[in-house]
């Protein structure tokens, strides 16, 4: 048995869209699927309870970065490992830190097999490469790893993007050779190439001489334009290998989803419903809402009509508009309860609009609803 | 039908202890009950849902005094009254506001008809007395209202307690006014009386001139030593009406609540519980355990072997401790969640105890082991 079976169950006939199945150690993820971020060995004021009842999550992320520097991973791993220290038995995707360690800046300095940096928490030296991050990986225990690469800085010259591309598939070798195929860990390799198309379909190609479990798209999201984010997705779609599993790393807005599926992405995972959460924007098919706006100080309405999340079941803006200018704990959790809701239903309608065929429509009107209001 | 019904279920045949039943516009209170404090229109952190189904609290609590300021008793009233707004079906109890705006200190001033005082959060000129406070709880929709009362300082004069009981029992008889008795809304007479048993029981006799549908004792846990405190309870149990039931404001620690019951206390709120939690202080039968604390940082027990609460189900205190020192959010909710479902669940042992006539069994065993810890 592998680390990780993938099958697809159906697909946009026009594009490249498609509902697809992920068979992984801890249980099984219909795709396309979105991942809530889970950083510190916890998704943000959420309880594994609150991610499997309500939210319906099926996998969520850990931060290799995170909990190498606290609470370390020789600690998680001596208490049974990741899944079992917060609590969670369904899948878990760990980064590679190199994302982190790379948005360190003047404090990190990249050599040949890795990266040296600092602890934001205690200042003290610390090495991170592909060796260092596979052997953290496998201690915390994710169901799916990441290769560890450097994310190319946005802008970049062809030349800088072509070696910070080189580099990373160079480590992305190593990755695999440090965790070698098995039947409890599965490997991701990630595309680099800056945004320039020719390097990131060679960097696929590269990858796929070697044998990676998914192909993940790194690099994007750092600041281009949303235009440049898509042409990188368009100019991979046709390449990206049909039997495997496509992620793109740290994507994003609502609408960003579904442009990403219709360029056949399966998994996805972004801090935005989270974070935003906590800073009273809320997410519905009509766009974003700033719950600390007066216009809401008596709307008895819930966030979003239709929506059947506790938060929705239960509560009037007016009453969200309170705990946030309240600065009550409360309003953290219900904001973030009804995102995570939200993006993780937005896959169940699109996995629902694939299986009927009707995925064109789907797209066209959840894009049109959406955009008018943002 | 009267707002409020009260049956004693069971006594402790030597003591003052009982075991009884409320009945309430919104539902019943078996007692005694330990009541959660949900200042701004929710228990920080958590929801209905974990009060009722975890925590199972009967009855919670409200502030008068904060919720006037933010967001205002006319936006609740408009919004359906304080149940709807905070989505809660259960018994509440509203405070007065008094012993807030009491402990505003230089920023009030005490007339006639009740206090001056400004805002905390914009600071404008807001007036609350009897008249006020009766009108606001009304439109609040509380099952319980409280008298709006002085708070005596700590410590005072005889002549200075005397003075402050005189006026709070003039203030008492004008709620009754402004507050007849009525099907929806119970209202409790507040003793005070300083640290003096014999002003006491004189402003025990003067409220039971007045028709109040329960007794409550406050002043009390202002700075006083324990003794001083158990002192005015003894010297008022033989003295309290035995059909109405009993509330000692504000009080108290695990072991304090215990001894209010054998005192002939029925109703119990703090803030300790709540608050506690969120410092990372949690309660056992075994006293109070610091999270902080590195001797946690691998103990993959749970907070107290043998409780049921969610907190307790699924997480080690190594990864409370890990919560704590990552400053999550989940840490203040899983605390929380402990601490309130460890109050309740003592009062739910307390009222067996009564059941069973084994009151003076268990009173002496849980003292004990409570307080060689402590």
């Amino acid at each position: 048995m592998n680390a990780l079976t993938f099958e697809v169950l159906a697909k946009d006939e026009g594009g490249f869209a498609r509902r697809g199945r992920m068979h992984l150690a801890h249980g099984v993820v219909e795709t396309p699927v979105f991942m809530p971020v889970g950083t510190q060995a916890t998704v943000k004021s959420m309880t594994p309870a609150d991610l499997t009842e309500d939210i319906r999550a099926s996998i969520i992320l850990g931060n290799t970065y995170h909990l190498m520097l606290r609470p370390s991973a020789d600690l998680i791993e001596r208490m049974g490992g990741l899944h079992r220290f917060m609590s969670w038995d369904r899948p878990i995707l760990t980064d590679s830190g190199g994302f982190q360690v790379w948005s360190l800046g003047d404090l990190r300095k990249i050599e040949e097999h890795g990266v040296r940096f600092r602890s934001h928490i205690d200042g003290s030296a610390v090495f991170l490469g592909p060796k260092e991050s596979m052997h953290i990986q496998r201690q915390l225990g994710s169901d799916i790893v990441m290769a560890f690469d450097e994310c190319t800085p946005y802008p970049a010259t062809i030349s800088e993007a072509e070696a910070s591309m080189l580099m990373s598939m160079r480590w992305a070798g190593e990755c695999r050779e440090h965790l070698p195929v098995n039947d409890t860990q599965a490997l991701f390799g990630i595309v680099q190439g800056g945004m320039y198309p020719e390097l990131r379909i060679q960097s696929l190609e590269m990858l796929s001489a070697i044998d990676f479990e998914g192909i993940a798209i790194g690099g994007l999201s750092v600041g281009e334009p949303k235009e440049e984010m898509m042409a990188m997705m368009d100019a991979l779609a046709p390449h990206l290998p049909v039997d495997k599993p496509h992620y793109v790393m740290g994507v994003g807005t609502p609408d960003d989803l579904i442009e990403g599926i219709d360029r056949g992405i399966d998994m996805f995972d972004c801090v935005m419903p989270t974070r935003n959460a906590r800073n009273g924007t809320l997410f519905t098919d009509d766009g974003k809402l700033n719950i600390k706006n007066l216009r809401y100080a008596e709307d008895p309405r819930p966030i979003m009509e239709d929506c059947s999340c506790y938060t929705c079941r239960n509560f009037s803006r007016s009453y969200l508009r309170h705990l946030y200018m309240a600065k009550e704990i409360l309003s953290s959790r219900l904001n973030t309860l009804h995102n995570l809701h939200y993006y993780c239903d937005l896959m169940s309608r699109a996995r629902n609009a694939l299986e009927q065929g009707e995925w064109p429509e789907f797209r066209n009107r959840f894009l049109q609803r959406y955009r008018d209001h943002a």
